[in-house]
């Protein structure tokens, strides 16, 4: 792609850097920036650096959080004894939309992936071992997604945990509420038969 | 979508104001920054603001460039006599990449579309006619996309300029190179049918 302008083609440059942004996408968005008011580009860009440079992670369950500890960690009226173990931010915003959980997270940042170079330690799971260590945890739930990474972290914490005398679940997988059998994917429908659960509980959903 | 951090929330937002980015996206976006170097999120907004606030359009043709005049209405090996109107300078960019026009461009900006409020003086069309008064060119190719919009546009240059003696034409339209002639639409082939040239300048290309 030739440029007549370098201030646009650095800015096109730098907004292709962004996963599934390619060049042209680039140049739609930046020319579109240049038909808007000054002040959207200035908006864009001050709240980019002001995030970058001021984010911060919550002490406990390293959420994304303007204060030191999380409105989660810090909500008296949520049970800490049950932590549900996601792999970022967006797992944690789904499950609160859901309003069915009032139990603590622990965000990993990501999976384990010896591919991508990320081991334990690259993710949170040492504070993690930490907290069930200092006994307060008697439930850690596991909510990474089912690919053999997610699978892999699940079983890497299990092992380093298993001593400790708390219980570790799973969120059920299954045919999603409102989904026609015949469409569903043939392993979660062979899961969902197998952790079948007593016809009166699925009425109280 | 509920945010844990008001700086996400706010970077996140001015990120879904960008056309075709939604708020799904534009998380997505935000929270691979967030794992990047800090660098790379000051280098996207410095780019982004350095462009928009320090832009410059050519004084002759309108279109991007960093000098007061573009490179190609600078270069005395192009042809001025000849002017190709076009909306966008990805236009411009599209036409440069195959190397096969000489002239000068003249960028509109846009299409007239009096549903959202453009008309001919939010467009570069009266520096176009002065141009034309001024007796500097001999032809004017339209190069507007064949919509509604595009053909308003031409009609109404068209009108600005029919008294003065120039050569009005517009780009062949037709099935593209390689194209199979089952797989094009009905109008283009009907055109390319209506506008077929001599057999042997097609050897010419
Ligand atoms: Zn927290
Ligand atoms: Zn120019």
């Amino acid at each position: 792609m030739e440029f007549s302008s370098k201030l646009l083609e650095s800015a096109v440059n730098e907004m292709a850097q962004l996963p599934g942004i390619g060049k042209r996408t680039a140049l739609r968005l930046v020319l579109h920036l240049l038909k808007q008011p000054e002040s959207q580009t200035e908006l864009l860009s001050e709240s980019l650096t002001a995030m970058r440079s001021n984010i911060n992670f919550c002490s406990n369950c390293h959420n994304i959080s303007d204060t030191s500890l999380c409105e989660i960690c810090s909500n008296a009226n949520r049970d800490q004894s049950i932590v549900c173990v996601v792999e970022d931010i967006r797992d944690v915003m789904a499950i609160e939309n859901t309003s069915s959980y009032k139990g603590h997270y622990h965000v990993l940042g990501g999976k384990i992936s010896p591919m991508d170079g990320i081991g334990p330690s690259e993710l949170t799971i040492p504070s993690l071992v930490r907290k069930v260590e200092d006994g307060i945890i008697d439930e850690l739930i596991f909510a990474l997604s089912s690919t053999m990474e997610g699978d892999t972290t699940n079983f890497y914490i299990f092992k380093q945990i298993e001593k400790f005398d708390i219980k570790t679940t799973t969120i059920a997988r299954g045919i999603s509420v409102g989904d026609e059998l015949e469409y569903a994917d043939e392993v979660t429908l062979g899961r969902s038969i197998v952790n079948r659960i007593p016809f009166e509980s699925s009425l109280k959903n």
